[in-house]
């Protein structure tokens, strides 16, 4: 293959993007102060809000579901994902005082999460962008701005941005917690990980192949891995224009299990910890509908069900998101690919996405 | 056909339960005081809430979104949807002085929702449950219990006591915000227009027809009308086990757009008012993909589309929510019976989902 040729491969950008994962998460776990860490747990702690409420779209919206998680369990405080039309369309001026507001945007540049950040301080609320781009409109409409430190992301699909906003969130709200840099604690160990599972990608490969003409896809998890269920099924609808579906596995019980049948296969994340444990009631009600069950997870989990690629061992709960989401990465890219697509150029689609 | 045959009729009670809703409604408006609406607005004001947090799962979690937005932009406070395992399977004990939890169920009978209000309660939060079912474990969970009386629901697919959720939610919310019994207000008028539409079933019975073989679809609106978005697809997805996925209008743009193609059908709901406005930005770029769009909503909207259904005009947009979800309960009713499914019973469902 030329180099030519090699430039044009589709999924090529996503590809390499993947790859640059470990790499980004070490740029973030060195050089924390430089990303505004510091600066914006110091200012967090300062102002000691009692509410947290995100704002996201997308790709980044799963991060911002992540982050509550950890903000609920972790920092001991409720939180919200805020729907951004409350505040652009409708014109509402809560009251946000003792609110904690943070953005999360790849580009920064969404101009309805600009005006939900500017609104939100003007009605009294502390705000902090989690961003790609330190020259974002995002970065400079917030009291604080986190880089992602992502480097430039190229591909339709978001891949090293969504995992370097996820430990971005986790490193923040974790100083936030414990009022100091803790170091990268539990978290050095990820870039290592990240570069095994990568070393892993043909297992993936193979696995594309049994879902070649599979047009739907249900997806699902519990708790921190949820999230990843939902990226997972975004990743899959807009590159390999699968109709993927992500569920709680709590939710998936209530209703949507009726479309489960052996024709719709199901990706199941089962981690360990909490989450994991949860779905264990869901896996046997899987079973009863002869669902065709893929399980990303424990060795445990994966040996009970025909398909399956499993997580390495010790990783904790809060931190396994950043490596879990990479199988299903490219499991998109590989589906996208073996069908003709190029998932760095999805049709219909473009890199920054403007809604107002 | 003999009484006998029509008792065992599929879906028939899906659909009794479809055409009691206006009467459901007018129990509620008639007698708030029974339902509970009064004490719960008067608790609730009398406590002044910083944060309002709601619990669900399924058909009541879209419930809960209406409310939320309600919340946000009518009382001017902001608002999340809480994950339930955070306190329940991962024993978060977040500080909610200051916060209204409203949890929200049609038996009151899941575990998971009970054991959240407990923890909340003891956390500090007001409490009010908002069920179909005055003695459920949820309702005596709570500080204050809404009553919204729809009556026995016996079809698995929740119908009659999504809407009176809404409507009790509406009144209480408007309650609360107003210090006062307003009366029903301009919800007063709902009971008539939800008898003329569901006169109209057989508008909506030629329109199923359309997707007897549609595997996938999607549903789609902005704001108030979003939970009627998703609670649609749940519907379909519940009675028809299509794989109908939900997008807000805005979320669309941001990848799963990709997945449209003209044979993927688009059910978009297009109010009068804000949420509806918004919606004429997502519409030229479904006409791009070549979409095949079905519109319930102002006629000017559905004058441009191939297949619509006209809601009546003048109803306000925090109200059209109720209204708009009787064609698709009517759709996803026809389209599962006409499949040769009973909507009553959907495979692998019981009434009462008990997750933990």
């Amino acid at each position: 293959m030329t180099t030519v040729a090699a430039a044009q491969r589709p999924g090529r950008l996503m590809a390499a993007e993947i790859a640059e994962q470990p790499a980004a998460w070490r740029r973030l776990l060195v050089d924390g102060h430089a990303a505004g860490l510091d600066a914006a747990a110091a200012l967090i702690r300062s102002r000691a809000p009692r509410t947290v409420l995100f704002v996201a779209r997308g790709t980044s919206d799963h991060a911002a579901l992540y982050a509550k998680y950890l903000t609920e369990i972790r920092l001991g405080l409720p939180a919200g994902l805020v729907s951004p039309s409350t505040m652009t369309a409708y014109g509402a001026r809560p009251d946000l005082r003792d609110v904690l507001m943070i953005g999360i945007s790849q580009s920064g540049g969404s101009p309805d999460l600009v005006h939900s950040l500017e609104v939100a301080r003007a009605q009294g609320a502390l705000t902090v962008a989690v961003t790609n781009n330190a020259a974002s409109a995002l970065a400079r409409a917030a009291h604080a701005h986190v880089d992602v430190l992502a480097g430039a992301e190229r591909s339709v699909a978001a891949t090293k941005s969504y995992t370097a906003q996820l430990l971005a969130l986790y490193l923040l709200l974790e100083q936030v917690r414990d009022g100091r840099d803790g170091g990268a604690g539990p978290a050095a160990a990820l870039p290592d990980l990240g570069d095994a599972l990568l070393a892993r990608s043909a297992e993936i490969a193979a696995i594309a192949q049994r879902y070649r003409f599979a047009q739907r896809m249900i997806t699902t998890a519990r708790g921190y891995s949820y999230p990843t269920a939902r990226e997972a099924a975004l990743k899959l609808m807009e590159t390999a224009y699968v109709s993927a579906q992500a569920f709680s596995g709590a939710d998936l019980l209530h209703g949507p299990l009726a479309l489960v049948d052996p024709q719709v296969p199901v990706l199941a994340v089962v981690a360990e910890g909490v989450g994991g444990a949860a779905m264990e009631h869901v896996l046997p009600r899987l079973a009863e509908r002869r669902a065709d069950v893929c399980c990303v997870g424990h060795p445990d989990a994966v040996a009970r069900v025909a398909v399956g690629f499993s997580l390495p061992a010790g990783v904790p709960e809060a931190l396994s998101p950043l490596l879990e989401i990479i199988p299903f990465q490219l499991l998109a890219l590989h589906v996208a690919v073996d069908r003709g697509g190029d998932p760095d150029a999805p049709r219909g689609l473009s890199k920054i996405t403007e809604t107002l």
